[in-house]
């Protein structure tokens, strides 16, 4: 069995930011030389996440608007008692959730076997600082 | 290391729709010969989900009531500026991310160690043409 | 390719209950002997959810408070029509839903490959009986 491992470095400009990291997880996949299994894809951190969707920019719109109606962004301790820390991303935590952690992503014939339209997403909802996603590859 | 892999294909009546895919995947845990390792089972389409629940059609109908609550159908270009391109299945984005795209399954002693209610589900959120879904087995 | 397998089992005292379930996991990763590969943790009943994020209890309150919100617990008949089974859970199907049912995890070194504040947590929404939570390892 090969196993392969990568931390990717993303630093976002909005507090709230997707990017497309497709072509970064598919050069650790050919790096791998795995040619059957998995690939995980997970955010480090716990104000963000991984997905896989469309790399369509008024659907990114459309998520934006919605997570922000599902828990808004608001500093204060009174909406969100995990602000009482000090910290002003408890929506941030909340985002995450719904739109997941992580990623895992079959390998067949040393590439992603993806559906027509799918693309992997790292989504930051309490950005502009440095941010880390693992890629985790095994197989043969 | 052994590995396999299996591309089902599902067509569904409805727009929205559950599809109980249990059998078939134990099919190819079967078919696979691993009797220690993991399942991946994902939607190879971004506008459906892998998930598991109870196969309880009362539950469906809760889970279809809720789904269009949270993110309801709309073909207008304006709740949702991802059907600017022409498309009407804004909504079903967003649906495919609450029940999410995937699901990774222990097999044990060559069978899906499951809980006593476990079922896997296709979940379809713009169907009435042929969609597929992926299933990766890798183990010993 | 090696592989471990342990079922975990666990008691809330609540009807929703946030338990930090990492040190456990931890302990089956060091049993496995397993120094690269990865680490699937899942929820064996379909009203309880494993999910990571940070330990800290306000976090805790505003997810409780969100997920009461998005899915109220009501046992009539009349909001969930799950509940017509004479089950009184319907809410804890949608819970579970939010939070997900599974993390995977990358194994490197032996240990797990997480960010500053990952910590794994069993999410119960409908608890007071004992429940099961599944940790499967592979790889090498």
């Amino acid at each position: 069995m090969k196993s392969h491992t990568k931390h990717l470095t993303f630093h976002t400009r909005e507090r709230m930011e997707f990017v497309n990291i497709t072509s970064e997880v598919e050069a650790e996949v050919l790096a791998s030389g795995v040619k059957e299994g998995l690939c995980l894809v997970n955010a480090m951190h716990i104000t963000a996440s991984v997905f896989i969707n469309d790399d369509e920019p008024g659907l990114h719109e459309d998520y934006k608007k919605w997570l922000e109606w599902l828990a808004p962004y608001d500093p204060s301790p009174q909406r969100y008692h995990h602000n009482r820390t000090g910290e002003d991303n408890g929506d941030a935590h909340h985002k995450r959730q719904v739109m997941g952690r992580e990623v895992v992503v079959a390998i067949t014939n040393g590439k992603l076997d993806f559906g027509p339209w799918e693309q992997i997403f790292y989504g930051e909802f309490d950005g502009r600082r440095d941010k880390r996603v693992m890629v985790k590859i095994i197989g043969e």
